[in-house]
This record gives C-alpha cells, structure tokens and sequence, in this order.
C-alpha cells in the first residue's frame, strides 16, 4: 500500500504554496504515494491560478486511499480569507502556516496520514504573541510530546544530525549539555538503524571549537564532556569516532567513511551539506513517532510568486520520507 | 627578478620538513621563485634520506639570489641534535618549529627575502612553559607589530576571511567587537586591493547566528553590532553586502558572487573552503607587511615519516605568495 503524505503549505507568502503544489503533482511523487495538501485551499487555488498550473483541488472531508485527478486539500482556518502578498512578512500568513502543521502533525499521530513534508515557514512570522515555537520542529515535536529528537540533514548517503539547531551562538556553551550529547548520539544511532536500515550504523562526532579544541587548548567542551560521552556510548554498543576537527573532516571528504555525522550546531553541519547537495538536501526530524521531512530551503521571499521556485528539494523530502516508512514498515514485521 | 621565499620546517615530527623539501625541489616553485628553507639542517638531511631524495642540501650564511642544483638552508638551532620521533608530539620539536618561524619572519621583515611559506607545527607542541602564542599566525603577526590582520583562506577565486580564529566557541561572544569587526573588513578589502590587484573589491559577510540571527529572533549580534558596522564600511566606500545566513549562502554557492567571504569564526568559513578546495587551499594572512602564506593542512601526526605527504598545497601556498608579492611590486610602481 502506497503511503499517504500530508503536505503543508508553508508561508503563504513564501514559496511554500507553490512547491507544495508543484511537488504534489509530479509523476515521481505519484507513483510512490499518494499526497495531501494541507493549509488553505484559498492560497493552494490563488498559486495555482496565478501558476497557471492545469490542476483541478479538492477539498476533503476525510483522507482518500488512493491518487484521483484532483488534488485532495485538508483546509485549515477556512474562516480566513488570507491576504496574499508575496514576499512580505505577515503574522496573518504565519498563523495559518503553523494551523497548517498542526493539522498534519495530529492526522499522522492518529495515523490518518503515513507521514509528513512541511514547506517553509519564516520564523519571524510565527513570533507572534501567544506562541513560543522557535520553529516548526520544535512545535511538530511538541506535539508529538517527544524531547529527545534530532534534526537531521539528508543528501544521499551523506547524513547529518545537529546537537543544538535554532540558537544564538552565544548559548551553545550553557545548552550543551552531557545529557543533550547522550540523548542526540541515541536518537541518531536508533534512527539510522530503524529508519535507515543500517545494521551497524558508523557515527562521526565533530568537535565544537576549532581544531576540536587540540587537545584543550582551545577550548575544554572536547575533553570534559564530548570524549566522555562518547566513550559512555562506545561502551554501550555504538560505533562511534571523533571528536574531529570540522574543517580538516570535510577538508579529506572524510564523512564518505560515515553513515552520519553528529554536528555541534547549526552552521557546522549544515554548511557542508548544503554546500554538496545543492536544491536536493532533505531535512528529517529523527526520534519521532511520525514520519517527518522538509525541503532544506527557507520561504525565498525574494522569488516568491514568479513561478520560479524549484521543488526538488520538496520532491526530495517526500521520497526520503516515503523511504523511510517503508522502512519502519519492514522494521516491524 | 624572481622573488625569494622563506619556507619552513614546521613541527619535525609531523609532514612539514616533507612537504617543504617536496615543494622546494618542485619545478613549478622553482620556475617561479628562489626557495630558501628554514629550519634545522639535520632534520631536513633526515628526511631527505629517509624519503630517498636525490638532493643535495646546502646550509647557507646568506641568501642566494638565483635557484642552484643545491638546496638552500638557512640553520636554526645548531646546537640541539633533534630527537626525530614522527607522529609524537614533543616540546622540543615545537621549539624548532617556533625558531624556524622566527627566523623567517625576521628576514622578511629585513627584506633579506621576499616572503614566507610556513609548514605546519602542532599548536600543542609550541604550548610549553614561557610561550604564550596560540599559533604561528598569532607569533608573526606580533613580530610584524600588526593586531590588525585577517587569516584568510584561498582556494582559487574563493576566499575567505576570519572574524575570530583560534579561539573556543564560548569565548566568541565577548571576543566579536565592532572595533574587530570593523577592522577586519578594512584589512581585508585593503587586501583585496593590494594583495590580489582587485580594484573595487565586491565582499560578503556571513552572520553569526544560525539564518543570520533571522532578525534577532536567534541571536542580536547581526541587529546590534554586524549590521551597523557594514553601513559604517559602505558609506565608507566598501562594496560589501549581508550579512547572509552561512548554511544557505553555500548551498547557493553565492561565494561565486563575490571576492571575498567574511566569515565570523574559524569553523564557519574554512569547512565549505576545505571542502571545495581538497588539499589545495592556501592560508594567507592579510594585513602584514610582509607576505606569508601557508598550506591549509596539520602535521598530519598518523602520515609523518612515511613519504605520504601530499606537497601540492604547499606548493599552491608559495604559487600564491609570489603572486602577492608580484601585486605588490606592481602597486608600487
């Protein structure tokens, strides 16, 4: 049976509406899955429109068991006529983004859906009075009442997991934690073997300071916690190497001998992969009950509405996220 | 007139005196330059035999002002027999390394030669009691008396230059200034100018925060301190644009836009670099008086003494020296 996939829409001043829509409909998504808008069916029919995109919508009542020639939309805030303007910051379209992901977070915890690929959202526009989520992430998570998960970067067989993802740099010393390091070497080892399929999954750990601290003397993260705790995991079972010096690591291309790397922060491991997997990087949340992967690109406010947005990275996700449902589904038997 | 360059030893028992004996015999570097190396003249006899080189060495008194069939050495240390032992870190060796850096920086700055190429030490090794500098770069920039200078990484026409470089994760919050900031950007475009014959220099700056600080909801230094000093720089004349998010800049690949990326800290700017440039990155610190390069690699501990080295970035390292030095002779023109 061909998994069904909720698809948000994103910031609707964004590229999101647009990339959900153009993912949706291509015939490599089809033949895998059968996918589900979710957001507004205003803004899903105004892009389309606006697209010139020969697609007829359909909003549903309940999830269908199979592709039709019409889309199938679960509308959100329907009472909402939102006001479109591409490009432009708005709390308006960033409520109706995050109602959006709530929707598909709740039909893949009560298994309505297999899974989920979120367009993009702006951060700025879900900070709005009321709501205390950094990012969707951390509300999808919230939702699925799960602390320990690790945001993962995905372009091909080169796979990163962050430790500390949307924060000031200035906060990694105090968020770092022995426990967090724990918990993140966990969640990843336990997903690349239950959702990657790896038996014997090979992490790489990257330093946090420069050079991995050389041996201390620059900077102490390395000795008094990050060496420890990955001698507690070696211990435990997991095949762990590191602390390597960032630069140097990707310097020989060295995450070729890995089937992940654990990254301190957010630029470390998302420049480099990124960098290699140009439009075509998934993002995956691992450590979750649901299945859950975005495109590796924000809402690009600046071509938002030309009709120039490249959903491969959307296409991308929905692959990965497919794949790793059927893994889990293996994974079970 | 070819100019003369001052190559050094590095730490003896890393792959420095290799690659700087596989560099100084190249006929690319000969073509273009006079390769003077720097160091202990029994510690480069050793390798030399070791790696079976049919060289002959030539411990000189002055600076030779054409290429001979000898190599020239200019001896540092006579008195200590060195305690070659590859892939251990030892005080002593690190002393050596530290002399031999000393010396050519000395007569680069008596304008006895024209520049300087450094092969690698260990920062470990030259960490012992009564030596306070946290590496080579920091020790030639005070003999120069320069604290405004900006380590750079070249990889063809991407560039990058460092905000803060050798220094831990939690110390750069307090260390990251405007007066550093502003400094920076002017060493670097005058560099631009001077040192690569760029006329109207074109310069990106990445934030610090993950997505720049995505307008102060992940971080303030963009808002409060990158942000105003980039103003301060354009209407000083400075082409300069951001600051961009690090991850999504690269994965863009929008360096090719520019003539230089600004990155705020070590690790930010030298993976993507290392990653593109595999072994053929240069170090370059800009804002001296005198021109040092170096190769973007360690001492490479687990490949010392078994003729594995690579020399090309070595030699990459003293193509790009003499091409400042000849920029430079222009200019003054």
């Amino acid at each position: 049976m061909k998994p069904i996939i909720a698809i948000t829409m994103g910031d609707y001043n964004g590229i999101g509406p647009e990339v959900a829509l153009k993912a949706a409909i291509s015939p490599a998504v089809k033949r895998i899955c059968i996918p589900v808008l979710v957001g507004s069916t205003y803004v899903f029919e105004h892009y389309a429109k606006l697209l010139k995109m020969k697609i007829t919508l359909k909003e549903i009542e309940s999830v269908p068991k199979n592709n039709s020639d019409a889309l199938p939309i679960l509308s959100v805030r329907k009472f909402v006529k939102p006001n479109i303007k591409p490009g432009i910051l708005s709390y308006e379209a960033g409520r109706i983004a995050t109602e959006s992901v709530i929707s598909a977070a709740l039909i893949c915890l009560e298994k309505e859906v297999d899974g989920m690929v979120t367009a993009p959202l702006a951060k700025e526009s879900i900070n709005f009075e009321g709501f205390d989520f950094p990012g969707q992430s951390e509300l999808i998570t919230t939702l699925c009442k799960r602390s320990n998960f690790a945001m993962m970067m995905l372009y091909k067989n080169f796979r990163v997991a962050l430790v500390t993802i949307h924060i000031p740099i200035k906060e990694i010393p105090s968020l770092l934690t022995k426990q967090l390091l724990k918990d993140k070497i966990q969640t990843l080892n336990d997903s690349l073997i239950k959702d990657f399929g790896i038996r014997k999954p090979k992490i790489a750990v990257l330093g946090l300071n420069p050079h991995a601290g050389e041996n201390g003397v620059i900077g102490e993260e390395e000795n008094e916690m990050i060496i420890p705790i990955m001698k507690q995991a070696k211990r435990k079972g997991v095949n762990i190497e590191g602390p390597f010096p960032a630069d140097g690591f990707f310097g020989v291309h060295a995450y070729k001998n890995y089937d992940a790397v654990l990254a301190m922060y957010h630029d470390q491991g998302l420049i480099p992969i990124k960098l290699l997997g140009f439009e075509e990087g998934v993002n995956f949340t691992a450590g979750l009950p649901i299945v859950r992967t975005s495109p590796d690109h924000g809402t690009a406010f600046d071509i938002a509405g030309k009709g120039k947005a490249n959903p491969s990275s959307t296409i991308e996700a929905i692959k990965t996220a497919v794949t790793i449902i059927n893994n889990r589904r293996k994974n079970k038997k």
